[in-house]
């Protein structure tokens, strides 16, 4: 195991369970708990909102309070992990000379679930070893095959003030997602706009809606993160979240929620391995050719290929 | 059905579709054509590209050849359906009163791979009611759950001049997708130089590799949606690459290919329908108190549903 923060180990694991899924099962089973002590902090925001310099700054904070930070950058256009996706997938960025630090980047293409199985996997492992703070860097809302509510303890929402960008974000689902919004890039002359904005927003939208489980109200901070300032108001807003989540019970239930979906999320893949994709392949040209010849529709062919996947199943439980 | 263009009457066919899927099927099933005569032009780029003026740059080209256009736009910030998804499905922007245009939204939240669902079932009826060009409006590659070259027959990729754009845009896996890619916002000084970067990119990188199938050396070309310019190059194009891969059977190729998808796709929905979703329902509480204490990972907890559902499919055979 990699202990005590040697990085390149910790990398060479990762690289393991992303390429290896039996290895990574065997490796995850012995570091798996539900109450894992490292808080996940999901940072979401179209890309040029400024999240990687913000997440910098945040990485600066928790470094005076000594925690050990990792950082997973799952947005592929993140300048944090700029070069990442070219070949090199570990980079340091300014922190390349502190230990504590960890940042990596997640494949954003692949199969279909493929994104928030890596990035769950990669929490647990960070976890494990140490890692006290994780810091999950993500596009948009429900993009990129990743929901950040279904991986954070805790989500932070960047935007950035200027005519139509807060509608846009809230047409896209971005706001509500947020257990803290932040206006970065703070010294436009529209950010207090836009803070505005945001609270009337949220006091119609998200208060008492989607958070009403802990009724929390999700507090709008502007920042600007070339210069840190307004950072440490939103390290505050962090710590008092997760505060109240632990007291309202609300905490524990977003991790069982989040584990519940990865169940499912894993039972997906477990029949497609095992199931869907040998029968698929088997009927690949017969499905094809009936596709043309038009004696079956795509439904037609799904109802088929599921029968088959019955009989393959029915036989293979009689035959045991 | 909604024929000739009762625009109405096909928003209210997709909404059915939309939201019941075993009638989306029934009616599905009997305008399906693998051959459809539609033609789907994926148009694809980072929001702030401009997508939305360039299409609405497209549609006036295409009336001109009097072809009946439908657009879905699958973009969340989509300024050409600004205001979908906040109630108004449907809105005609500057063509609301050209009969022949039909513009609607797709819903972008939901479960997995129900947005590139609902697009084909929406170009399929569009297409069974005599669209002919169908533009298909998306956010970056393989985001929000679609990828635009598994939906359209000719991919447009929609980039803007600028430090690093570039860059990052191949590193988002964006330009490798296109058939054609437009620089857009050509009054820019740096649209040249943009222009030079992507062919020398394109040469390297592109050319005899993704597209060798049909040695097609995707065009870089320099338009202005705010006032036309090159929108006309754009069409010609189009049409040249949908020529040349008929010609070399491409064209054939990718829609079989996508069909294929579908099949799949389809049969992922039908077995979490019949199997997943109410076995783990049943199941759910017995999951969850396991994680709790302990004796299940969710890895264990897969296999565990994965058994069930074994039995489950298993008995049902037998005792037929």
């Amino acid at each position: 195991m990699a202990k005590g923060g040697d990085r390149r180990a910790l990398g060479k694991l990762l690289t393991i369970i992303e390429n290896e899924p039996s290895k990574a099962v065997e490796i995850l089973s012995k570091v798996y708990r539900l109450d894992r002590e490292a808080n996940v902090v999901g940072v979401s925001g179209i890309p040029g909102a400024g999240k990687s310099s913000l997440i910098s700054q945040l990485i600066l904070q928790f470094r005076k309070m000594k925690k050990r930070v990792g950082v997973l950058a799952i947005d592929p256009s993140s300048t944090f992990t700029k070069g990442a996706i070219m070949g090199d997938r570990i980079r340091m960025g300014s922190f390349e000379n502190d230990p504590e630090v960890f940042v990596r980047s997640v494949a954003t293409r692949g199969q279909t679930g493929g994104v928030a199985r890596s990035t769950r996997d990669a929490i647990r492992l960070m976890d494990a070893v140490g890692y006290q703070v994780i810091i999950v860097e993500t596009v948009g809302a429900g993009q990129l095959d990743i929901d950040i509510q279904k991986i954070a303890d805790v989500a932070l929402v960047v935007l950035i003030p200027g005519a139509g960008d807060i509608i846009q974000a809230s047409k896209a689902g971005l706001i509500e997602i947020g257990d803290i919004v932040v206006v970065n890039k703070a010294d436009l002359i529209e950010a207090n706009l836009a803070v505005q904005e945001l609270r009337t927003w949220i006091s119609f939208n998200v208060n008492g809606k989607v958070n009403s489980a802990n009724s929390w109200k999700p507090p709008v901070l502007k920042t600007n993160s070339m210069t840190g300032d307004g950072v440490k108001d939103i390290i505050t807003s962090i710590l008092r979240y997760l505060e109240h989540a632990k007291k309202t019970g609300s905490f524990h239930k977003r991790r069982e929620e989040q584990e519940y979906w990865e169940v499912l999320d894993r039972l997906n893949m477990v029949l497609w391995d095992k199931v869907i994709e040998p029968v698929t392949q088997e009927y690949k040209k017969v499905i094809k050719d009936g596709l043309w010849k038009k004696n079956l529709s795509p439904y037609s062919a799904a109802n088929y290929l599921f029968e088959l996947i019955q009989k393959e199943i029915g036989d293979a439980k009689t035959t045991k």
